[in-house]
């Protein structure tokens, strides 16, 4: 499997493997083609090697190569297997009395020590070809070797990375990566932004602009990370996005802009969430919901893994509250039906006494989920577990939405596909509102995004009156049940925003004074989107989580097991900074602790 | 001017005007022309616009177009010039009666408001024709126009913007990046970097990794902001680069890794420096030296807008010890010669008393600069002040090469052209020593760069002898005496580099275990560099500042003036952080406040 993608993710060739494959790099060779007539990105200029290890076919026999790489494996001290990040090839380890000193280095050095071989590609013995290896058609004749770095012993075998324990693998990061999974992401990520890039920058004239990531505090910001300056009590913070900013590009004219910008956002220890992350931004004036949602759909496309495609266009679209009731979330997972119906109508004139007691109740309705062959494939057990599952959610207004997954999950246990893994089902979630109830205080209304969104022209002469019916002009891009992607058309009238900020949601309006006068010197009507790339990478791999798409990601915790971040530091550091640490009283550091149950990660 | 070199830069036309024009985009077209058959970005896809302003030609006469842009100029009336960021546009409003509402819009509307207008493309009448504007030969006649947002009253003209005091730039960015230069400076930066990563990632097989800027405090990081985390007493830190990461990805087989980085470092108020900055950052395994410089020059000669190059290959080099003896600094301008000249020889025997003195010192030189035609063009204030500049900086072991740039100013000033702007004079500077003499305490060593670079291989052996002799294989990449990049081969040896940082810096080594422990898991022989992207732009563009190269930044204090970034905090929204604000006494801030002499920016 290794070197077997690895290769193609070099070359792209087109013979497609389990789950890997043929990969984007294949167009970019292509168009590299046209361009310059050169096949593939050169892998081994400006070093020491002549060849990378994952190339060499029948077609270099002959050939005097350099490699250099990790030792694999050796058999009897008679072969070696040679890695690099390309591949795999079998080095035949020189018997002969005045190769003596060559044997020696490669016989002695430990599993993972690197190398540098010089030799000539050999064609191997008939019989001894081994077809599923690229490379299984070849050998290479060592002349010479050096031991360019050896190996201690490892905590375990590169291999066996994926069975260890996430804790594990983040300790040894450097090791995980390289593992065939986490290079084939990492590869991955890099191509498909890149190919992002030329479709933005180079096909549509957008402007990679560079947003500030020392910031200030925004209204509302609980989660923002906060740095202490020099000047006493006064902070920078990390936005959560550079939405201040793009919408300032755009009052400064510049037309088109996008970034691959890292966000930053205190969430604590939310499962698979990152204290910092990367979202693909784009803003662009002159452009209503139709021209973004398109833009998108283009940007998919062009960047698509070409054996992952390919992505149909335009994507389908469904307004906010049909997702909610058919789907019982505003993320449905389309690639399959088992939608919500509403059966109450039926149930009108009932004498069954739990339905007659919901039908009774004010917004009372009677729910279900067809679920077809359902008997066929659930056990009894399976259908207590969904009367539990449904008990023990049932004041939540998204039970409907959780049943219908937790019957997929029953169901596909039971050997029924619901959900290919390789279809991509993508979908636009429309016309959500602008405000929602407050939580805490329901008489009062917030932002169901931000306050910067747009109302929906049809809804504009309700803000004045009835604002929580107000559409917004928001949009959310939905894939395979998980958002992607989030944007709006954006308020560009200062009044309007004042009357949002002000008068609705009753902000400080003074925290935003450089934006409401920005819209006040002739800002261009405009609107953006943002894609969470981390997510996107997710699911375009398989990856289980996000951190299997991050080089060094931080644990659940937000701790860097590798390096032990975060850190003490000595209080004369803080000096210059004017903070002190609060130390916590016993009490409150147990009481903290009892939050965290799993105070320990490893 | 405006509208030449942005239909230029759209367009990648050819025709040089004075200090812009032909564009790197125009090397961006023609391989879309291959791989496309497209000639330019679409620069109005998915818009409510057909055409840009700037891009109107005698081509497309009797055409209907659509344009939003803003209204730059009106003239009685009869006439106004339509702006977007693509040039500007002759419209000629309607007088006739049905169309009354049309000419209320576009007469009534303040300068600098947000229009929309659709109309026909119409050659200019006999002799009304412009060539001095790209559109200058058509003129739209108007059918329809909508006000999409009216504009307020400005502090000032757009075209006035770089008259203004810097304060004010930066306070109404939104309105200085409207200007032509801003414009010009932040495209070309972003096709620039496009070019850039065309060449790693498509020509040579580099992978873009992200890398965390949530990290712990590198030893001795006095320099690193400090962010403070839920977890009482524990913080993380903002790099200064992404080093260790980068090493490690080497050590995870990566290979070949870039990253435009954005870094940070905290040195208060430094003239022209950024608390915030990007450096594009590429580390590459089994490299040597010449391997990662040749790199470097074909990525610059890549991505090097075409009017300002050819960029020619290799750069010259040249030994630390020969830019001290010559230049007097490591840095060196040499697209001037005026080179020092020992000439302590030639007084050896001399009876000049105050030339006896110095001979006689240790270590005592008599240095000259020859400065042709000094004698005609340099007047008797000019010896004077050159004489107060020598007394004024006579300690500094720098004095003799700011002595020979402040030559060249007062050369300059009389009129001969000593550093041509449109000269590009790149410099390798290599052969730097590895370890220096604290300043504070000069029997002890620190790194002159970095604890992670690898001494030169001739000099190994002294490295446990006679450290302070040991050369580096650290190289800076220098442009018109500017330092635009530096880097060096790196350590892979664990025992040596526990060595240089216990024995020879007397580091403490445990804030650095997981980097010696990936030492010696089979790491391979790497190096790399980082260029600085905004001082790079900044000499690119020919830029008076860094801060004419970024979109938001920040004021030399550190400020970002128009958001009043740093800002207080609530001290509750601190206490999850677990730190409160030591406000300093009277004292201590009037020490501080006198520390700073400017202390208001505006």
């Amino acid at each position: 499997m290794f070197s077997c993608w690895l290769s193609q993710l070099c070359r792209g060739l087109s013979t497609p493997t389990r789950r890997t494959t043929q990969l984007i790099w294949s167009s970019a060779s292509r168009s590299l083609v046209l361009s310059s007539q050169r096949r593939i990105p050169e892998l081994s200029s400006f070093v020491a090697r002549t060849n990378t290890c994952g190339e060499l076919r029948s077609s270099h026999l002959g050939q005097e190569v350099t490699l250099c790489g990790w030792i694999q494996f050796r058999r009897q001290n008679i072969f070696l297997v040679l890695r690099d990040f390309h591949g795999l090839v079998q080095v035949v380890i020189p018997q002969d009395e005045p190769a003596a000193s060559v044997k020696k280095i490669l016989c002695e050095a430990p599993m993972e020590s690197v190398v540098q071989v010089s030799g000539t590609v050999i064609s191997r013995p008939p019989g001894q070809k081994n077809p599923k290896m690229p490379t299984g058609e070849i050998e290479i004749k060592v002349k010479t070797a050096k031991l360019l770095n050896s190996c201690k012993k490892l905590p375990f075998e590169i291999k066996d990375f994926m069975k260890k324990t996430e804790a594990l693998r983040l300790q040894y990061r450097y090791l995980d990566l390289r593992s065939v999974q986490m290079q084939y992401n990492l590869r991955l990520r890099s191509q498909m932004v890149m190919k992002m890039r030329e479709y933005l920058c180079n096909l549509h004239g957008f402007v990679d602009v560079e947003t500030p990531t020392l910031f200030k505090r925004t209204p509302g910001g609980a989660k923002e990370f906060v740095i202490p300056s020099r000047e006493p009590g006064k902070f920078y913070s990390l936005p959560q996005s550079p939405q201040q900013f793009k919408q300032l590009l755009m009052v400064g004219g510049l037309d088109r802009y996008f970034q691959v910008a890292r966000c930053y956002r205190d969430e604590g220890s939310r499962p698979d969430r990152q204290p910092e992350f990367t979202q693909i931004d784009i803003e662009m004036s002159f452009v209503d919901q139709t021209g973004v949602q398109s833009l998108i759909e283009g940007l998919l496309q062009y960047s698509w893994p070409s054996d992952k495609g390919p992505v149909v266009v335009p994507f389908p679209s469904m307004p906010f509250a049909e997702a909610l009731a058919s789907y019982g979330t505003d993320k449905p997972d389309t690639r399959f039906g088992m939608k919500i119906v509403d059966i109450s109508d039926m149930f009108r004139n009932t004498e069954v006494g739990f339905l007659q007691d919901a039908l009774s109740k004010p917004q009372g309705t009677v729910k279900a989920i067809c679920i077809r062959k359902g008997a066929k494939y659930l056990k009894r057990k399976d259908i207590e577990s969904i009367r539990k599952f449904a008990a023990d959610h049932f004041n939540e207004c998204s039970l409907m939405g959780k049943l219908r997954l937790e019957c997929a999950d029953l169901l596909e246990a039971r050997g029924v596909v619901l959900r290919d893994p390789a279809l991509f089902s993508f979908l636009w979630v429309v016309d959500f509102p602008l405000f929602l109830p407050k939580e805490e205080n329901p008489q009062e209304l917030e932002s169901a995004h931000h306050p910067f969104t747009a109302p929906h022209p049809s809804d504009i002469h309700l803000l004045y009156t009835e604002p929580h019916k107000v559409r917004s002009q928001h949009y959310d891009l939905v894939l395979n049940g998980n958002e992607i992607g989030g944007g709006s058309i954006r308020i560009h009238n200062s009044e309007l925003q004042h009357y949002v900020l002000a008068t609705v949601l009753k902000e400080d309006v003074k925290l935003l004074s450089h934006l409401l006068q920005a819209l006040d010197y002739g800002a261009p009507p405009h609107g953006g989107i943002a894609l969470g790339l981390d997510r996107l990478m997710c699911l375009v791999t398989g990856a289980p989580s996000i951190r299997d798409v991050i080089a060094f990601p931080k644990s659940f915790r937000g701790h860097d097991l590798m390096s032990n971040a975060p850190d003490s530091i000595p209080p004369e550091e803080l000096k210059p900074y004017h903070i002190q640490v609060s130390w916590p009283t016993d009490a409150e550091t147990e009481k903290s602790s009892s939050n965290h149950p799993c105070r320990s990660e490893s």
